[in-house]
């Protein structure tokens, strides 16, 4: 195979990581969350974010992170609304519905949420025989490439707020959002928007470790608590520091996004002046061109992909995925291969 | 208020049930399950669905029924299938959730669930990335008052059997769904075809009080520990015993159904004459009749019931509910009114 | 068999609230606790507590209410202090656990839980690596027949308050703790020492049905989506109203327990009398007598009692519990039988 | 400080698996658990154990292995029997019972459980108003330094076997305890006597990781769904999977834990020499010496430690812990300090 654009995952980890741990790998520091690196991570993410007292905490992964924030804000008879795409609805194995949540679910064209669901989800709860809707959950960059704008992502906040609900921004992708070209939001003015949110590192330069940023004061207290009881304090959590010491000391987190982006656009754009179709207007690194099923068959056997949406007997949609470590060549020769037709 | 036609539990109870409850009361029985009027009423009905071998429990109401006995059948990462109108989706607060299980919902226009529906659930759900389908929820009569017919449920319990899915019948108003003119099913019958379902009691002349009938041997084992877990036994439990010895001694459970569904078909005959249309074709207690909205505000005046659906800003449906304690004046009270116009 | 001394629920309800029921029988009124005999009740318990603020809710028993107050009070990560031989630890099959919550155990001699136990528990959990003690359960009368005294209460509430904890008293046999001789508390007393307790009718003098009181503000919120969630919401709610109407419009609850006590304290001190021992103090309706085997084995055929406790290879500590329905001749049966040696 | 020996994670990985993380480093792998090196690890671990059928499963963190693996063993009502001192029951937030499950505490004086202690539980529960053990819990080596002998295990085993118990050792410690010199079992013999254990990484050698090895065929089916559910497949699993290739290859593994045994040995028998007294008798690599307070608060401005137990109002007892990294001047240099008193 000449490259597998299946995940933003498939690679290891950025170099730096690997040798900041290897330079400090005999050094004797505390463990869950109290060494010495993870406050220093800590320190930088919060000057990032212009909010010297947001708490910050570090989680393995993006589905234990999720597992671990909703449940940690609700009531247990409140709700959390979502997509259907959304990823606590589709691929944690019920995650959210284990620790004792239901997912009030609705359909969306391009995976974001808009005010008016919300409300109609709003609408049709109204008392004790229903759950109390109270968190809204949405993903930037969302599950199928798109992103929000800094108006909508305002007027959602704002909503919200008017309405009693809290907002909760999963970041698997916040890298990949913010450094699209389509863009007009910073990560302070996203976290000022949002109550709780996370900045994944997986799948951006990180070997494991996403940061949970908790804005809303209300929902700071015992944190640990939750962490500890799910399973998520890792004894040696400098390997969590060290990660967001290096992906943020320098900016090399958004560096990483950029390329991952590049990569995506230029692949997309040659597709696109080939004449395909895309399954929709993605600006990040996930894009979902269509192809003939004879196409695809071709190309499975030179590059890894999921086919991701049958359009009709003939054609299917299928992800490209790009990430930090993928290399201009790889574009290159799948795009030379589809032009000519291999 | 001339009548009250919002719910089938606005009454008491049916006299004879007081009777014996009165008769019995000073008489020392044991508590929790293994009292002698219990053990009467599991014989009894283990005689009527002709099953001498099905494990039978009382609960004091369907919502915690349902929350006991899906979680009883369920590992952690199964998941139940429901229509979107299903009571466990809708009017439980959540409680199946609660628990721990995702419901795979899925879109009916009868309230019924179809194979073709089971189906897409189970191809949207491939790997541990997801919840794994295990059970299909129905209720006979419906929510919406629809019901399921011989051939349909055979069809249903086959395929579930298929595909290695169990099939749980709620049955809050199965006494309505049997007596239905549509109905073609005897409770014997039904029985087999599922694995576990429940005869609801509170809706249908008793005090309080479901039936939960187990029918499949591996769904039987400790049993009474989940009741006891979720606090279901009830102390005296005699109280259940003894109203269902007096509703199947003699089969007076399926009269009351008959009665409350009689009074429910002369309304709808009626209302139908007068050229008003309805939400669905319901053969059982509760129906739906279309409106105006200045009719509905003048029926409101003198009868209780809910507005269950907006058609437009002009039209509502309200549900009008029948029971075993329906006074047949009642009945002819509203098609007076109705058709004089007050 | 003479009399059954097993437990408080072996016989019915008193004729009183059989008789309510009958007349209001086909009344019709609203479900799930917003009819208006629970309105009634209400009312008067908040009387009776001199409490008008209180919220009070009914539930069906007392396993379902401690696996419904508990949980509603706390935290995921926040445990409940008992004693080994709280009602919450052993008889309720894990109930509490189920629903997320580790309990705190602590020895007690008498079945009551002093500042000191507590304050052991507090010493022992300094950090998130364990769970963090956030509730105090009390049983008065307690599971071993012992009660509270005023002082006793009074201390207890004020460490509990000192320490940032909440109090929540399980009041299943409240009327008899209530009625002892040994009493020195009163209802409404009692009431301002706790944060949340329960009065049990079940096993004193009601069919079913135990009054949830909730006196702290801030766990007022939302009760009722907790009962739904939990399944406790009974739709003919009237019967729960009715109930505690006919138990408490003129004390008649009282007059029950205290007759309780005083077949118990017959029994008691007559068997004192001749001589034998008792595991413990109780003043309350259950007592526990020591006898040797053989004379355990006597009464055995003629009396219903559980075995309690073996002293040694020869002796046991047996449990009689007496009720508003127990006849003096029982009594006198008894006594008699173990004055003659049969 | 001159060394800490508060924890056996407070120095980072074994240098050889950083060194395979950077030769792999850019190398495409699929994630979640189906990458090349997962699989060559899973295989390296069945030939270890001898048993070609094993499943295998990689976890960040043992709190997290423990929180997944019981509750997917125990059905909703079923309890784990632990010692006090067990992990589960003091130093994971309550993590089990938030997973719906009580612990049966058993006192111990060594840390280790016996089946004595475990009928004693099993005698107390006798119905279903009670939880119903089926997980028997032990750790080796213990929380306290202590380790099962071959008889010790064997015994248990049997019991449990002949009870219908089922057996889950935490190996969180495993490598100590089996390069012990009180050992006398083989990784492979001590997989035999046990249903599923797990071989604990983070505290030997490894960055992160605990490898979940299921002997019981019964509990194999559908792990992975358990895994996801709560946020434990890692995304880029390779890294479980280098980190146990390297460890396991050529049984590093246990040569770290030779070394970290080694150096407590050391510590102790010097310790001994000089006359104090030791909690326990613990040969694995935590010890617990008794010394005055004075000589504690001397020790503790050159050495990290816990002060693990107050014994009278001048003693206490300390924990030391070594590891792979721990080196030997620093043993020499604690020595040299206790002779000569600083």
């Amino acid at each position: 195979m000449i490259y597998n654009f299946k995940n933003d995952y498939t690679e290891g980890v950025h170099p730096r990581i690997l040798d900041a741990l290897k330079q400090t790998n005999l050094e004797q520091h505390e463990g869950y969350g109290e060494d010495r690196y993870s406050r220093e991570a800590i320190s930088l993410l919060r000057h990032k974010i212009k909010n010297p007292s947001a708490d910050i905490h570090f989680v393995s992964g993006g589905t234990h992170t999720n597992a671990i924030v909703i449940p940690s804000v609700l009531k247990p008879y409140e709700s959390v609304i979502s997509t259907f795409t959304g990823h606590i609805n589709t691929h944690e194995a019920g995650a959210i519905e284990h620790a004792g949540h239901k997912i009030n679910v609705v359909e969306s064209s391009d995976g974001k949420l808009s005010c008016k669901s919300i409300q109609s989800v709003l609408d049709a709860h109204t008392d004790e025989h229903m759950v109390k809707p109270k968190l809204v959950y949405i993903s930037n960059a969302t599950e199928t490439g798109t992103l929000y704008r800094k108006n909508e992502l305002e007027t959602l906040s704002r909503f919200c707020r008017s309405k009693g609900l809290l907002l909760y921004l999963d970041g698997a992708r916040i890298g990949s959002a913010l450094c699209s070209q389509d863009n007009d939001l910073t990560l302070a003015q996203l976290s000022q928007l949002v109550d709780v949110f996370y900045i994944g590192g997986t799948k951006n330069g990180a070997m494991l470790g996403e940061a949970v940023i908790i804005i809303n004061d209300s929902l700071k207290k015992d944190f640990r608590f939750h962490l500890k009881q799910k399973g998520a304090l890792l004894a040696k959590s400098r390997i969590f520091g060290l990660q967001f010491v290096e992906l943020f000391k320098d900016d090399l987190f958004f560096r990483l996004a950029e390329h991952a982006n590049a990569m995506a656009l230029k692949l997309s754009r040659s597709i696109e002046k080939m004449g395909f179709q895309f399954l929709n207007k993605s600006a990040t690194n996930q894009i979902f061109p269509i192809f003939k099923q004879d196409v695809i068959n071709r190309l499975s056997k030179k590059y890894g992909f999921y086919v991701w949406e049958n359009m009709d007997d003939q054609h299917a949609a299928i992800r490209l995925v790009t990430s930090w470590a993928t290399k201009e060549k790889a574009i290159d020769s799948f795009i030379g291969d589809l032009e000519t037709g291999f």
